[in-house]
């Protein structure tokens, strides 16, 4: 079951740019910030209600969210909801017909992790997150 | 102050269709459908936590929900922040060199609304919302 939004991706070309407009202008407070190496990602997250906005600058080339950046430009990226059981939501919409990134859940930024591919769900990269010790 | 995600905006081409997506496969509840004639969209909400997805289906060609879809197709369009004084946000905003589109409050399907423009905010449409009695 899907219980709230835990956050809403953005990609961006630079975040230390980004905050001067998400923490400095907005207001909100950033909770964590870090690179993670095997994504080829910066990282951002700044706390919003029980939500968060996710700041995500790519350190590679290689990686879907450098392409996003290259082809797209900065923007929403993805939306992500908070769930108790990731493996059950990618089973269940599996069984409707949507095509997954992910056929069983990972870990991530956001805990144990699972992508729907934007394709099947008009245009939307669709994320699933249950939230681990330490993490948001 | 800004308190919580209110919603976030997707464009669609054919909200019955995105329905089947948000509604059907994702489970959301949806709390509010209509068409607002002088915005040539109409608008579904679905509750989730306590913050909705916000389906907009255009339905006349000259507004900016219909260029967005014609030009970038179906997908993300903005995310939307309650507030308890959306002028005091345009204010501060704009005070920090971001580019309002709108001056001042105006009411929308979120309450009373106004948007700040995407160029300020690295590619973020983004609106801010007080909500009224009746709305969402």
């Amino acid at each position: 079951m899907i219980t709230r939004i835990h956050h809403v991706g953005l990609v961006v070309q630079d975040a230390d740019e980004a905050l001067k407009f998400w923490r400095d202008v907005i207001g909100l407070e950033v909770t964590d910030d870090r690179v993670i190496d095997d994504q080829g990602v910066r990282g951002v997250l700044l706390k919003i209600g029980n939500s968060e906005v996710e700041l995500l600058e790519p350190t590679r080339e290689d990686t879907g969210v450098a392409r996003f950046l290259e082809t797209r430009g900065e923007g929403m990226h993805h939306l992500c909801f908070e769930s108790d059981d990731v493996a059950k939501e990618l089973e269940t919409a599996a069984s409707k017909g949507i095509e997954l990134i992910d056929q069983s859940p990972r870990p991530g930024l956001a805990g144990m992790i699972g992508f729907l591919h934007p394709k099947s769900n008009h245009g939307v990269l669709v994320e699933f997150a249950t939230p681990i010790e330490g993490a948001h």
